[in-house]
């Protein structure tokens, strides 16, 4: 089996175990379990893991450079093997876009909005999550219950940031420069579109303009065709002439001229 | 009677209803009125929202596929029957906008500008409006007066989000989530209006350039016009000179070259 | 005299009012003098104030529709009569930036750039110093020296938003406006001016790839131009034949042929 | 030896020295050393100034108008002799980007991009560093450790601005306006990025589609070459009958056709 085969093969089960994952971490982080309490939530995160951790040893197994493909990815190494990287593997979610791109149609900006707005959903949830699951239980912090969360990752990643919920902790930070990067980036796709659509309608104009512009210099063209004719009626008396004058004028140049 | 031909007779009343329901709703959040001071207040939004009633029934009964249609609209069932959706019934007011529309004339920069700018401030006033209702009889909150409020949704929508206000309860922060999606709506469209204009003004003096290449390139075309011209005569001659050798000639062919 | 000459005129000393506003506007704010205290400060303000009053008389008494200038110019009369509203006597100054204009070449992005630049200064200054006008002898504001002033425009008009420092007066707050509203045309015009530049470098050798295509098009042009050729040589062959035939051709065509 | 030779002889040295300075300095900050405790990085600091200051002078003393280039280079003295412009010495590191410059290929926006999050990178953690140098000993400060500095520079740059760290001090504040500025140029490049290859990406079509267009347009030109070649055969064939039908004609006219 080549490791393109097991990606192919694993791609909806890894999606399905991060959804599972999500839900799992979810009830976990907003219910604020405590291990005891939590246990079923806490199985199904560590069989989600277990999904995780298989398709990370199949992979390098696999792989053709088994010392390169290591070093080209530590940073999925550090996301199983770190618990503070866990909300990394939500990531994985962001696969489930495939979903819109299929039924969004053609038009490249539509697609691309879409892509941007359910990424930047998806971030936020999982930035919400992961913000909350590190603040929660910090006795200086202020995210406390998911709703809080919430609005502090929808808050960030539009850059407004009033500064009424805010980080304390390294995870919680973290969770925020990626939501401030997407925020960057959520913005400059937004206003590229827009851009993009304006300057194409402009310019169509400007092309049918042009359009315009290059038929009439080719209509010359036509007159010359006009002219050539002309000329072709013109030989064509020439030989008529011609024939009648030389009477002794045989047949043939006649069915040459047809060929 | 069919449903497009409702939709437009009822466009100008409903948006009347919700002037209407603006003055009535605004009087009633602003003075922070009771339900024993605001019974007049009251009694306009309860007229206001009878007249929607009516246009939802009335449509859905219209409607071809009632099923469907219910479904498509299950949102205006939702403003209609929830009270904390209340004041999206003003988003009916950005129709208004069809005025600009009229007024502003043809270039669609200016269009989209003056639309934007009008949606900002239909936007800023309704959301300073549904924050403050929410907000204002919490103890928690800190928008308590119309101008705090008018002044946060001023400072989201820019996404400067200064937290000297911010709201704490869901409605007021469903609100403040419109504004800032509207922000960055605003934003790009300003930038994107801008650039599509630089654009077109750089890339306008190109395509004249472009224009005058092409015209240059295809001059040869006419000095080809004239060649074949001075062909013509010559063969023209040619048989003229033939025809006048040859004693025996008729008219007929000089007759056949002005055809 | 025309309304035209007069506002050409009038353009230097306005703005030579204006400065000389800024400047001991700057000092009664900046050093917050009392009444007594800035006696020579107010007298000055007062004396730019009766060249501004003089130039809007002026302007009303030569307008040719006075009526209609009158409604079409009430933001001069208020700027004049409400105090709260002098600050807006400093936009004037951004006619200096005329001076720009001439200096900074033909580049169209440069020009524009330094506009916004300058006008994002003046703004800056002119806000800070009208938020602090407003705000530093309210007790419950906490924006009371220059330089907090300035630190708080700034924040403003990069939308940043600390929160630190923030205006709770009316007219502070519409200079906060003001700064807000210039700083999303800020990043407008910079992302505008980057995206056109970008735009225009690499639709620049699309244009050159096209115009190549185009040249390639044209490339038959070239060989019908030698076809025609061989064909003006043949039909001069066949001239000559003809000639030669003909022993009694005279030379009239010959010499009609150069015409 | 030139100022040219100085400049390009000396590029790298400086770079080091700056790397060094940013080590040195990055401890005496981070650490928050007393003068006595940060005795070797004192020494390291003031041995990369000694650096600066040598090539400072080696350049002024090259300069072909040593007047003229004191005067153009007046902020590099303020840089040097102020301690509070210390970290500016750091900006020099912006030139370790030509790097990335001759690694990441040739696409133009690739390059930008590098080079922009290659400079927010550096102006982040530089920014942080000379807040933290100017705030930390400050007993009104809020920015007390590397890490709150970093969160700082970091929501300064995106505009997100939590206002749960700022500066309160002047050098401080002007670290912080540098951010800023910094933050508009990143979403402003990268916006214009995105914009431009989407324009692009459409422009292309739309630019094939037109090339298409033309080519089609001037399709009549073959068709015309070929109507000239048949023409030209004729009258090949008309001249070849001439020759045979007079008897006397001679060789010379068919030597003549093939030159």
């Amino acid at each position: 089996m080549t490791l393109e085969r097991w990606q192919k093969a694993s791609e909806w089960p890894l999606i399905g175990a991060a959804l599972i994952f999500l839900v799992a971490y979810s009830i976990q982080v907003i219910a604020n379990l405590s291990d005891a309490e939590g246990f079923w939530a806490d199985a199904v995160v560590w069989a989600s893991w277990a999904v995780f951790a298989v398709d990370y040893a199949a992979r390098l197994w696999l792989a053709p450079q088994r010392g390169r493909w290591f070093v080209m990815n530590l940073h999925e190494l550090a996301i199983l093997a770190l618990p503070a990287l866990r909300p990394l593997r939500l990531l994985r979610l962001v696969l489930l876009l495939k979903l819109i791109h299929t039924r969004a149609g053609n038009a490249l900006r539509g697609k691309i909005l879409s892509y941007v707005f359910g990424a930047a959903a998806i971030l936020v949830y999982c930035g919400a999550l992961a913000a909350l699951d590190a603040e929660q239980n910090d006795p200086q912090a202020n995210i406390k219950t998911f709703g809080d969360a919430l609005w502090w990752a929808l808050a960030t990643i539009t850059t407004v940031g009033y500064g009424d919920h805010y980080p304390v902790t390294l995870v919680g930070r973290l969770a925020a420069a990626g939501l401030m990067v997407a925020g960057i980036a959520v913005l400059g796709v937004v206003t590229a579109s827009i851009a993009s659509w304006l300057v194409e309608t402009v310019s169509t104009e400007a092309a049918e303009k042009s359009a315009e512009e290059t038929a009439a210099a080719l209509e010359p063209l036509e007159a010359l065709e006009e002219r050539i004719e002309v000329l072709t009626r013109q030989v064509e008396l020439l030989t008529a002439v011609l024939a009648r004058t030389t009477d002794g004028a045989r047949a043939e140049p006649q069915e040459d001229r047809t060929s």
